[in-house]
């Protein structure tokens, strides 16, 4: 008999890309007390989107508005844009689904970064194309490498996130504008600057909306501390953002979510305060590697990536000791990454936490 | 140059299924004074979760689990079948789409009622299916006809409603049961099963999870009022269920989305409630259809389809003018269910601008 499921479909894995932190609480049966693993904002969202949840937590009988008319008229004025170059999605991830969607057939090839966001991948693989990585060179992607790599495999996409996820390193906007006029026109460059916020100010290019091969993605996930509510958005040029119309969830953006990422957008003193707590907890955390005789990688982003100073094995044991003390972290996989696990910024006492059980981690990893 | 778009992303048109009130709000410069066009349920979610959105805004920096464990967990128990069998998506329209991507090919055939559920429609379309239509048997979708067609079509999949959107009409269990056993196995059945809670008790076969070729929705975005929250789960063999870990989007339900059907789920009371004022509403419904002389078909669900007693073109200058007094109806458009506007049941208060309107709406569209 015919099997219901295409064959492209029997082929993918099962799988989460992400194993969520309540999953490894299910599992040791202990809440975390630093939860430090997903670059989430620990310092929380403003008090005025808290508060605009609870005001509107009694109109969530109706639907959101599926043109997200409001907040992408917003996000055009914030960004000084047309909101015709402004698409809205559930999350980075999500758009990143309907990207990886438009654009490939099976057998097209993506080019990322070995180790860069496995969430890319698995929305690639979804459609059947073919990943291509190049390694990192040092701590940072490999921009020159990258573009060739493109170009020899006529790429059809090539994924890089600006600063970088999970290293937290940063090309400046020069380097950027470089690279995008070496990958062929008719690659897509797929820009993902979730860390945009917390980056020095040379860090992104102008916008440029009418470049029809690049795409940028940004969030409410990260700095604004809406990771929960799921709102990422992507510029790029019209008739690219118009496309998401074809297969997008119109409805997909929840209502609360629109109306959060609305109230985050225009309480930008608490973005400002929030980035600066943390630029301060970058440090802290360089410190309190430091004072284990660590080295950290200089971040852009709300993470560090502290180097355990031997192999990728050493990492993970650490990993696996500081989960069982009470700290989630995540670490980078990929050879000459994995020596590193990615701690991000939390609040004082989440860091307070992870000074206090990194030493006897380590130990306990020997 | 190669085109960045897939060629089926090319041939896609840049749409939405359906035009919120929002959109309408905006074109008119004035609010719906009833808003009965979206199946919303207008008495709201419980206060339970109003107040458990409240409680938990402050935690929106966390992403949401992405195994939703704890929902999962709570509807298994609900409906007495192990949480294998249990997906949550994105709402029932998120559900669908992963649904056609898992089992369309392009060129898969889709069988359907001829004015049903459009999202469907625009899901498989996406994937490159085709679309075949069986009419209405008067204002019951066909359900012999329906089987037939798939038969003869080879059909990847039949897309059924019940209780019917848009005409509120429903099937017996027995009937439904005789109809999946007519469907060859190879045929995925989707068993839209939206409006469930307000229907008949004998509506709903029981569930059966050992049958791989069954699907069947439902949602938190009708009876459970939280349209806006996105909610949907699917319920079915566990191989299949498992396959949507293969495409889903997996932080895609938010935080405050499960948080909220989990306390929707756990006021059973609330529910009872709303599902009777959904009945007295129905019966109004009728009442004032009938106080202008027209006739409205029964219903199982928290709308009622009323037949403006000529053909479609004057049913849709009642809606307009509907519309431009203040009240957000919608209709069907295939022909012999055109000649109805669908009202959804609305509080006291939106029912009373029904009341009042509609028999200016119907001279007004003479």
């Amino acid at each position: 008999m015919r099997p219901i499921l295409t064959p492209l479909a029997q082929s993918l894995p099962s799988t989460v890309p992400f194993t969520g932190p309540e999953a490894l609480e299910r599992r040791s049966g202990v809440p975390f007390r630093a939860r430090v693993g997903a670059n989430e904002s620990g310092f929380g969202p403003s008090p005025k989107v808290i508060a605009a949840i609870a005001a509107a937590a009694g109109g969530v009988w109706m639907y959101g508005d599926p043109e997200v008319h409001d907040l992408k008229a917003a996000l055009a004025a914030h960004l000084g844009i047309p909101a015709a170059n402004v698409a809205i999605g559930e999350g980075i991830d999500g758009l990143h689904g309907l990207i990886a969607r438009l654009i490939t057939e099976p057998g097209d090839v993506a080019v990322t970064s070995l180790g860069a966001y496995p969430t890319f991948n698995y929305h690639v693989a979804g459609f059947g194309g073919r990943i291509v990585t190049v390694p990192y060179a040092g701590h940072h992607e490999d921009l020159g490498a990258l573009a060739e790599a493109a170009r020899r495999e006529r790429a059809k996409v090539i994924y890089l996130s600006n600063p970088d996820n999970p290293m937290g390193t940063w090309w400046s906007a020069t380097e950027i504008e470089r690279f995008i006029a070496e990958v062929p026109e008719e690659t897509l460059i797929l820009l993902d600057e979730a860390y945009c916020e917390t980056a020095p100010a040379d860090t992104l290019p102008a916008l440029d909306i009418d470049r029809p091969n690049v795409i940028r993605t940004r969030t409410f996930s990260k700095a604004y501390g809406l990771a929960g509510m799921r709102v990422g958005y992507a510029i790029g040029e019209a008739s690219f953002i118009k496309a998401f119309d074809k297969v997008r969830n119109h409805f997909g953006v929840t209502r609360l979510s629109q109306i959060a990422a609305m109230a985050a957008l225009a309480d930008q003193d608490w973005l400002a305060q929030v980035v600066a707590k943390v630029a301060a907890g970058r440090e802290r955390i360089h410190a309190i590697a430091a004072g284990s005789g660590l080295a950290a990688v200089p971040s852009a982003t709300n993470f560090v990536a502290v180097d355990c100073g031997r192999d990728g094995d050493y990492a993970m044991r650490v990993l696996k000791a500081l989960e069982a003390r009470g700290v989630f972290v995540r670490k980078p996989m990929a050879p000459g990454l994995d020596r590193h696990v990615r701690i991000s910024v939390g609040r004082d006492e989440e860091l307070d936490v992870v000074a206090a059980e990194l030493p006897g981690a380590l130990r306990g990893a020997d």
